[in-house]
């Protein structure tokens, strides 16, 4: 018999499985170009008015615990900002302030899935959506965003899915988007939106809508919020200061659940019990994140000006890509990953997971295995590194292709 | 059906329970008088030293994730302060840091528990214990830290329980004690801690020792680490930066594994994995904390004069508590709280829950019910507040005992 339980199993982070051995070529002395992590503050500083909020908190003797659910303040500007952005009202006790949208998706899962329940997840997802559901002992209706039509939803077969889930007497309790999506960098269409929010209503399943990057948008695209067209269906929109803010090492998400119906206001008590297990999250932090949200006009700049630089690296890094005979890739609008479909055919690798090792190994440039966002035959490149670096790593890449080329 | 998940009914905190009473006391215009969060930060302000170090990594933009498992300055001043203190030896490898000594409980019962299985805890017990275990489907043995005996481990029948789990084929998988205790503040004997060593050692139970207040011992008291005496012995150290450090709004925590046997090596490996799923502790706190382990000069003289003050107000409230005809307390040695035993036949109150309700309704006092430590007929008040403001608190739960004696 085992020692361990058996949920270690879904402890898995396909993001961060080669940080042994990236870690271990540079004890060696060899360089890694990391690309695997999506962390804005390793290239653009955290903006200087949000650093003099978080110090002005701690000036403040503002490190006891605070509120376990979040401290007023946060879920204010929360609620300010979303009806800033979006023109949606919502009340700040809708907010529930987690450590990190990570610690969303297990008060998500850990509040909504007993064992055997399902829920919908389009592939490619975000590495941790499979395993943190498996984790509660869930099981995933696996759909599909089509990347031939620029990853957006495949709308044909999910209402059939979903049947069938109903005919194993096993409804999906809910269905989650990414919007702007890692890892494809895709924002949604309008049009799939509220189809899946009629989708969502119909089959009676909570809507979850991971906007982590709503800010993060170019390329001329629109990005809609759930919350602007889920009026009336119960929903969660998970967000956080990490990627808009650039501040992911403050672990401060935020989940938001609007609604007034019944299962919307169970989920929200439970979001506050959840959160009060873990008695509280990083106190002077969330004052920052506050001011971050709070302080428009210093943030409408730092953001302008982070997103610009970034359209213009992910469509450099696009480009390069598309020249290759190896891979190619939907041209991203959103966040700042690039999802290329490598062409296995020609190349003499067993796999993505074999691509992304010995490209670490041989080259010093560490990406992610799309068998890790459930889409394998691809890699996630990390576009946040400066030009020069971006064109140094893809031509390692494009030598690494020719070198293992049949 | 239910819609939430069945394990939502072990998402409770007995600590906070009474938290939205409170606040709408508060909103009404009257002043409560807390002492239901064992937050030192609240009346001592963190030491500078910290504060600047938590700074200057925010100005030197420490903002992005970390690695997962913790930074390694943060591990090796771990390793350096168990070799200080405690004279052991363990490799940075063995520290996992959590987001708190709560990450770390949660972590502790998913590593280990499948559903049914068991482990012995100790009442009273810390708040999350229980719950924490039951969340993942574990079933605690309820042992006892016996009040006549200075709420020392009551040896007698502990192996009569664990023998009595072994029969119904499911073996306790781990022990946990607290060490100083909370909500007692016992400081356990050595003798005792060496039978639990002992059992631990001969029935195979991974020993856990939570000691995040092991240097707040006075009154003559001797505090030994669980590390020091189990040598051999799988055991998992809980700590961080919370009490000690008098920080806990930093959220910093961390989980040692020490030995090298093939279970300590299993669950120090799926520590890593379970932090990896969660990207990130907060980063700059850990870089804050990482100083003040290592700033030994600068912190002796912070916890010796925050331990003094504690040790003056914690032996004064005792005093006040024990003149009572309505409850007595053992004297605490360690911690900061103190658990008096109500007399209930004195009064005409049902039990310790109608007693802390009332009591923050009529007196405006906020203390914590015994039940909520598994304890009936207690109640647990934090004595950090000034001496001014622990007299006035317990004047009042006086003249409430009084009102509504028999």
């Amino acid at each position: 018999m085992a020692f361990l339980s058996s949920r270690g199993r879904y402890a898995i982070n396909a993001l961060e499985e080669d940080d042994v051995l990236a870690d271990k070529i540079i004890r060696s002395g060899r360089q890694v170009i990391k690309m695997n992590r999506g962390d804005p503050p390793a290239y653009f500083k955290t903006p200087e008015y949000i650093i003099d909020a978080y110090i002005e908190a701690l000036k403040e003797n503002r490190t006891g615990y605070s509120d376990a659910t979040g401290i007023h303040e946060l879920k204010e500007a929360v609620s300010a900002r979303y009806k800033r952005l979006y023109g949606i009202n919502f009340n700040p006790g809708k907010v529930t302030i987690t450590q990190g949208v990570s610690e969303a998706l297990l008060f998500l899962n850990s509040m909504l899935i007993n064992s055997g329940d399902e829920a919908v997840i389009f592939r490619p997802y975000y590495t941790q959506y499979l395993p943190d559901l498996e984790f509660y002992g869930g099981k995933a209706i696996l759909e599909r965003y089509s990347e031939k039509d620029n990853w957006n939803v495949d709308l044909d077969g999910l209402e059939k899915s979903i049947k069938k889930s109903i005919k194993r007497k096993r409804k999906a309790k809910y269905l989650i988007i990414t919007n702007p999506n890692n890892p494809t960098g895709t924002v949604l269409d309008l049009k799939v939106l509220k189809e899946i929010v009629e989708l969502s209503k119909n089959y009676g399943m909570i809507l979850v809508s991971d906007e982590i990057y709503d800010e993060i948008v170019y390329n001329g695209a629109a990005f809609t919020s759930i919350s602007k067209i889920a009026k009336g269906v119960p929903h969660m929109i998970l967000n956080g200061s990490s990627k808009v803010l650039d501040s992911t090492g403050f672990r401060i998400g935020y989940m938001i659940i609007p609604e007034e119906d019944k299962r919307s206001l169970e989920m929200n008590a439970e979001a506050k019990n959840l959160s009060r297990v873990r008695l509280s999250s990083n106190t002077p932090a969330q004052y920052a994140v506050a001011a971050g949200l709070r302080n428009v006009v210093a943030h409408q700049q730092a953001v302008r000006s982070m997103v610009n630089e970034i359209a213009g690296r992910v469509n450099f890094a696009s480009r390069l890509i598309n020249e290759s005979k190896y891979m190619n890739t939907v041209k991203p609008s959103g966040a700042f990953y690039i999802f290329p479909k490598l062409d296995m055919k020609m190349l003499k690798i067993k796999d993505d997971k074999e691509f992304v090792d010995r490209l670490l190994e041989e080259e010093c440039v560490q990406v992610t295995r799309g068998s890790g966002f459930g889409d394998p035959g691809h890699i996630r490149i990390v576009s946040l590194p400066p030009k020069e670096i971006l064109e140094t790593a893809i031509g390692r890449i494009e030598a690494f292709c020719k070198r293992h080329s049949r």
